[in-house]
Formats: structure tokens, sequence, C-alpha cells
């Protein structure tokens, strides 16, 4: 289904992902929540439940229901707390309460509709409940369309870690429907551009340019410009993903900026970063360190910092203290044994996973908290 | 493996496991808790963890942490509560505390020390830790022994449902030392003898034979028959797991006895019935619903009800009321939309899946109560 019949609308991108042992397919186009042809040969069952949060819900999730109405003789919709900080164990139970009250069976396909929370907690529920039932994510956030969506990473956070318990499991189907951006927040369009961004100057260098050129028409949020950025960036995960479900290795390049951007996270206290400012962030680090360790020139260095600040992006860090900093990148999950082992870039456009020594790991916190 | 170097220890007996996925052996002897030759070959690890529960680790845990101890820098024990009624979120949460306050990483080993509530949680901790560590099943209990450290399922259980949130996951590894069934309770072993006993109906007739013939010994716990009987039923699981890891469709063969039993349990409160009695008493009456399908003679209800007897296992079920077995029974994750599927035999050594008229299932429940 790479168009549809309808010529008044933009063409349906598909990506296929192919992890080894599952497939599917992430669809991107306008209007697909209405779009029939979208949600066509998912399993069958007699009960399907939306998850979606209560910012969400109100704009969307009625035309969703309607459209899958067809397809599932009981339709329910349960609707989490919205943020980060309810991405834990009580929002992951109130999933499996809501499917033991409506006696939902192995067969249930669950629809995670929202963002990158609402995905992984959804996707960790199907996981686990009754040892795993089918589900379909529908990303409604620029983050969510271009990374959390995509490669079968489902999580919760524990108060002492972050995405610390979770799982591998795939979706049935990934569909991102562009109009939903249009109602994103500005701050959480500019989040999620972090990780658009991050597949440049991991695995692209001409998708980096391409960012740099049309970034105003990205910011502007023309679907054209976006339905590209959307597809490359699954492309590019969707390649690796293929080659690394389990991040044995390659996978790991995706977590560029994600070290250090998960210590500001966790030590601003979840909610106060967005996790694609904290990335954006941590992605100027990672590059800095790159430079530091002589991998790549500091005009990288110059390229990236002024894209993200062209985004809008954060560019300095929280000032928590270096052994701070440390103490959280310690306990990343990224750490064996103590080593801290990080993303660094060989060049823009290709990115490995290195250990770096500490101090020059504290010459980059102590620089970045000063930009 | 086949044999161990020391003549005076019986011969070690393995039985491989092979998902298509995933292979394992499981070990069966005496004495295996010191044998070095039983732990070689485990992922490697700077920090491993063995999660026991009060009741057994006093017992053993010491036993298994000394023959452990060369292979990892750091190894550290957790307690659990004892019991069924303690297979929740708040034990699994303290293997996740645990962890997390131990800095564990993606390498870290888990070693499963106890029966099946130890099993499964430390089963699906390690599922679900950074999504996914390695870990070793050490079961303690004979029900453990020869069945739920076997296959890979784990669980936690939900206040609307038993192992309602689990996952497949495969261990690295079975360890049975036969010497820890030695100091089971009476009530546990004999509990245990049921899901022995089931592997005969279900699979093979010739089996049922030799349980009749052996139980006295089997019921003295002669370390022999223990063997024999342990690995054949590890045999026959490990069989029809290779054939349908996911209970697609033969799996559910070894739930026979288990939808009734499950009934009986849940609608008893947990803890109130062991495991393996509800599954003996269900068991007679997944008989009785066969015989009364026209699928076996009278003779089956006779045979398996006389060595349930002998074995000391429950036949009377309690009178909790049709309609309580029957609400129970449908939210069982056997059941699909409504339908109560049942495991039933075509024969003494042959078991299918079977739809079966709620009348029928009436009648089975009525005469169960007055045994």
């Amino acid at each position: 289904m790479s168009t549809l019949p309808d010529q008044a609308t933009a063409p349906v991108q598909t990506v296929n992902v192919d992890t080894g042992r599952e497939r599917y397919e992430i669809l991107i186009g306008s209007g697909l929540l209405e779009q029939p042809e979208a949600w066509l040969g998912l399993p069958k069952a007699s009960h399907a439940v939306v998850v979606s949060n209560v910012t969400i819900a109100p704009l969307w999730a009625d035309r969703l229901m309607q459209t899958l109405r067809p397809h599932y003789p009981k339709l329910t919709v349960l609707n989490l707390p919205d943020g980060e900080a309810h991405k834990d164990w009580p929002a992951l139970n109130s999933i499996f309460n809501h499917l033991l009250e409506h006696a939902a069976d192995r067969k249930t396909v669950l629809f995670a509709l929202g963002g990158g929370v609402v995905g992984d907690i959804t996707g960790f529920a199907a996981g686990c409940y009754m040892r795993g039932v089918p589900f379909v994510q529908v990303p409604t956030t620029l983050l969510a369309q271009v990374d959390s969506s995509v490669g079968g990473k489902t999580a919760i956070n524990h108060p002492l870690g972050k995405n610390m318990i979770g799982l591998f499991y795939q979706p049935q189907r990934v569909v991102c429907d562009l109009d939903t951006l249009q109602t994103l927040p500005q701050r959480e369009f500019i989040a999620g551009m972090a990780e658009v961004i991050k597949y440049g100057p991991i695995a692209d260098e001409a998708f980096l340019a391409w960012i740099e050129e049309h970034l105003d028409a990205l910011l502007a949020r023309e679907p054209q410009a976006l339905a590209y950025a959307i597809r490359r960036s699954c492309e590019i995960k969707a390649d690796v993903v293929g080659q690394d479900e389990k991040e044995g290795g390659l996978r790991a390049i995706l977590n560029f900026g994600h070290t250090f951007g998960h210590a500001i996270e966790s030590g601003m206290g979840y909610g106060q970063w967005l996790h694609g400012e904290a990335v954006g962030c941590g992605m100027r680090m990672a590059t800095d360190l790159s430079v530091r360790l002589g991998l790549v020139p500091p005009a990288a260095l110059e390229r990236m910092h002024t894209l993200l600040v062209r985004a809008g992006l954060p560019v300095r860090a929280p000032d928590l203290g270096a052994d701070v900093y440390l103490d959280w990148m310690g306990r990343d999950k990224k750490a064996e044994a103590g080593d801290i082992r990080f993303v660094v870039l060989e060049a823009l456009g290709r990115a490995v996973v290195r250990k770096a020594p500490e101090a020059v790991v504290r010459e980059v916190l102590s620089q970045a908290v000063r930009v």
C-alpha cells in the first residue's frame, strides 16, 4: 500500500521492519486514523483496547475508535495519566486491571495511542498480559513516531533508574498519522526533532545535510517535510534494529546522546527535562567527547551545536556536579561492571561505542554547564 | 555429562530442552548443589544473585553459594517471603530493588533456588530486568522439578487472576538436586506427585503404569525412583514444549486438571490449597468430564481416582457453587471469548483440548463435591 485511492491524500509511506524473528510495517501519512486501509490485516479478536492518555484521548481517540469499531465487537478505552513521571508500575497495573476487569483474553489487541510513555507502557503490558497479546503502536508525537514506537523496546521506569524494567516486544504494526503532530505543543515537537537530528550524525551525513536545509519547513510542520524526515528516521532505525534486535552491539548507536541525556533526566528528576531535550543536550556533549577523544574535528561540534540551537533545543547542561553525572551514568544499562561506555562519532554519519577515560568525561561535563 | 567422576554418586541424568529458539539442559541427580561440574559453562558475569525464600535459604543457600563463589566475584542473596500468596508484584519488585541497589548490569545472572513461586518470580524478573538477563533454575520442590522450572513459563499472580502477568522466558539451565526433596514437607511432596502423575494420562500410559507400580518407592522418596520419575516427567514436558513453546496448541495438554484446579485455587483464595492438590483434584474432574463426553470408559476414572487416593491427593472438590467455578474458569487464560476449553483424555496416555457444554461441566462440578 504505497499509495491510497484518494488522490487528495498524500501518499502513504511504508517502512518494513524485520528483526529476523518478527516482521511488521510502519505506515506514515496524513489522515491515517480515519483511513480504513491502514487498519486492515491486523490480528482478529473479539475485544480490542485503545490505551491512551488524558491529553491525547480527547483529541484523537474517537477517530481511532470509529475506524476500529467494525473490526472488534468489543472496543474499550483506557486513559493513563500523562507524562514521564507516570511511566511506572501503577500505570502498568492499571492496564492489567482494565484487561482483567473486562475479561480480556489472549487474543485481545492493544492499541497504544499516544507518545512514547503510552507506547512503552502499553507495549510492556501487551508483552506480559497472559504472557503476550498483540499490540499496535499509534504514536502521536514526533519523538514516538521516529524513535520509541520502532524497534520493540518497551519499559517502565523504576525509582532507581529509567527504563530499567521492560521487554523487547515487537508491535504488529506502527501507524504514524502526521495530522496528530499538528496539535503537539511546540516544546514537545522540538524535543522530538532531537531524535530526528540524531539519525544524521550516527548513520547518514546526507540526511544531516537534508535536515539542515529543510529545518525551517520541519519547524513549520509542513507535512511533506515531516513525512520524509519520519520515513528516513524510521528507515535508519529499522535498518539498525534489523541487524541487532537486542542491542548486542550495533543497536547501541541509537543511544547517541542518551548516556548523558539519561543522567540529565534522572539527575533533574523525571519530568523536568523532556527526553528529547535531554538527548539534544546529550548529543552535543557526546560530540564534544568525540572531539576530545580525537575522533572528529572541532568543526563537527560546531555544526551539531549550530543545528541544535537553530532547532530550539537546549545545549547547556544542568549543573548537577560531575559526580552526580558519573553516578547516574554508571547505573545506565549501557554500563557493565563500572566501565562507562559512550556512543561517540568517528565522523558525522558514523557512530561507534567506546569506553572513555573518566578525566575526559569530566572535561566534557565541566564545559557543558558553561556553554 | 551423563556420568560424574565420583562413582559413589548416582549418575546424573540429563534432559535436553530445545524450543527452536533456545536450548538448555535439565540436570537431575543427588548432591548437585555441591557438584562443581553441574555449574560449568554458564554465562560469565561479575555479579550473580541467588534468589531464594526464607524457608529454603537456611537449608540450601550456603551450599549453592559456596559452589558458585569461584565463578562470580560478587555474589549476593535475596530471600523472598514463602508461599503462593507472595507470588505478586511486591515480591517481584523486591528483586528489582535488590538488583538496582547492587548496581546489577545486563550480564548479572540470577539463580532461582526454591519452589515454583521462587522460580516463576525470578524468571519473570530476569526476563524484565534491563529487558532480560540470564537466569538458572534450581528447583527444590518436586513440583518445580517436574513442572514449573521446565518450559520457560514465568509469571506473578494478579488479584483478579492467577499467573495473569508473565513471560515465556527460558532459563540457561535447570539443576534438580534430589537431596533437596528429602527435606520437603510431606504435604508439598504429595502435591508435587500430582504433576508427576499427570504426565501418564496425558502422554504415556506406560509411565502411568510405572508410577502405579513404584508409588510406594516414590512416596518413600527413594532417590532412584525419584530420579526416573523426574527424568521421564521432564522428558515429556520438554518434548511437548519443544513442539509448542508458546501454547499455540499441543502445550495446552500440560494443563490437564488445571482449568478446574485454578478455579479451586482462585475460589478458595491462594494458599488454601496447594497448586498440586488443586491439580490432583482437577485431574479427577477432567477425567470425569472425559468419561461424560464419551471419550474414555468409566474404568479410566476409577484408575485415576484410585491412584490419586493412594498418593494421598484430595479428590473431593470444595463446594464453591457451580457458578463460582464457571466464573473462575471463564477467566482462565485458556478461555477465549467466553468459551471454556478443557484438556480432556481420549485415552489414558493421550490428551486433547475440547470445548465442553456447560450442562456437562455442571454435572462434573455437582458430582465432584460429593466424592
